[in-house]
């Protein structure tokens, strides 16, 4: 038998002792797959992807993507007992129920896993987060004592604990400002560039009528496809309006103006989330729950530069 | 003893069906770890991913991404004897000798493989390339249309197939137009944005000498790092000298001005690639060598206007 199997150049040992260890040697990555696109592509996706591989390539693990559909039912732990993976960390999670179920029954069985920029209310998970909270804070703030006093929102979908975290950021910055929160003045896309566009007509008219003077959108993509939209319509921005995207990503450098945006370190988050990860699964425990933040950063460019009305 | 296995969650049975059948169900992806690269922000990988990855998740396949550091030995064939992957395709491949013997050993063993954008010269493996050569011919045809005729060129590393293909198609293009080549007109960077940028006084020389006043560049990357150091000596794209990259990434269209490229259709080469493997993988036969090269095409921007010496 062990002679028919090297004739076949099976190597029977490694699998086996693999097998024994319940160890494949692979960190899986759960991603959403997205209808048109290109997911490595975004800069969100990029980042954590590359400070996850970076850390576990380190660590000697390899990466085994897994690509869900949204509508596809969630069994996250059937890739932990079929030994396809020995931990994994989940990217783009949401809100709702069969999510929840899934990740429950991950917790339940004690399979390491950690999610990245997503919290569930009331369940003790472990996550790595960027503090978008203060990143929409410090965009508010920075809008404010440029002399904007009429800030509109442009948010992703609710099912993404960020969204929920960057519009707290952004009331909060109003209050502190002694200005009014007006839900009229708050638009929700869905963080693709497309969405950010198809937004623009509705955001001319809040500019036109004076009932928004300045704009802080969730990401850079749907500020950059509202700058797009609005360049199309006769608004300029940085002298109509005043945009601060979010992610600080390269093209946010790109833009004619350049664009205000909230640096978050994504690469950061990816090396934390597999660092973490892959500590609790040497110790060969459940992990204890953590639930980390990183710091963001509000980097200043032309599209924010100090209001019309307040300037010499 | 089936008994205690279930206790402890164990599902022998799927992993020993794999066994049995060789089958991991996961489609290894060997990507180079460039030091100081996020990976998956580059336009090339990031494309080449996206195209790989949406395929095998329709075919059913995993994506196993396995990195591989500049001098670590390569031992691809182990990935199929220990069962980790039933099929792989290769990115960055260097026509190194350490390589060269790894593929063959793949080969020799049967093993299901697939190179993207490398040949090996003398070697018939399955590759799946863009027409790299066509790219920088219609580039150099494109540029003395529009009036130019000292054209240089700024190549990647010659252990990249796809450099030597650039190369080629820009000797053509001269040749065609009855141009002479001149090897000095030549510079080498290795296809970052840095290398181009630290190319900047080199080709400035060249234009002050009045020996080049046009370049074309093997990505955009080392285009707009050019783009930028050139900047900074007072020398102006699309006035003092033409620029023309390769890549079409996103990026060519926000640099100012906005950057003639070719558009290279790098999803479609990673589906291209991904699609042919698995057909090969579930005829359970080792693939006939195929060689595609997918069509590229030249996006006209202001960075090649006519030439001033040719305007009226």
């Amino acid at each position: 038998m062990i002679e028919a199997a090297n004739k076949l150049g099976y190597v029977p040992n490694a699998l086996a002792q693999r097998f024994a260890l319940r160890k494949s040697g692979n960190l899986g990555v759960i991603l959403p797959m997205l209808p048109k696109v290109n997911l490595f592509s975004t800069y969100y996706f990029s980042e954590v992807l590359s400070g996850i591989g970076m850390t576990a390539k380190q660590r000697g693990y390899d990466l085994l993507l897994l690509f869900r559909e949204p509508h596809e039912p969630r069994d996250y732990a059937s890739l932990f007992r079929t030994q396809k993976i020995d931990g994994c960390i989940i990217l783009g999670a949401q809100d709702i129920p069969s999510e929840r179920a899934a990740l429950q029954e991950l917790r339940d069985g004690e399979y390491p896993f950690c999610l990245v920029n997503q919290r569930f209310e009331g369940e003790a998970f472990c996550t790595v987060d960027a503090d978008q909270r203060m990143g929409s804070y410090h965009a508010g703030k920075h809008l404010v004592k440029q002399g904007y006093r009429r800030i509109g929102f442009l948010n992703g979908p609710a099912e993404y604990s960020n969204s929920l975290d960057r519009l707290k950021g952004y009331q909060q910055a109003l209050k502190e400002a002694g200005l009014p929160y007006n839900p009229e003045h708050v638009l929700v896309g869905n963080y693709s560039r497309k969405s950010g566009y198809g937004l623009a007509e509705a955001v001319a008219k809040l500019v036109e009528s004076g009932e928004v003077d300045a704009v802080i959108a969730a990401n850079d993509r749907m500020a950059i496809g509202l700058m797009q939209g609005l360049k199309e319509l006769g608004i300029r921005i940085g002298e109509h309006l005043a945009l601060v995207g979010c992610d600080d990503s390269d093209v946010s450098r790109m833009t004619e103006p350049p664009l205000t945006s909230i640096r978050v370190p994504f690469y950061e988050v990816g090396c934390e989330a597999a660092s973490r990860l892959l500590d609790a699964m040497t110790e060969n425990e459940p992990p204890a729950p953590f639930e980390i933040k990183l710091p963001v950063k509000l980097i200043e460019r032309a599209s924010s530069q100090v209001s019309l009305a307040t300037r010499d």
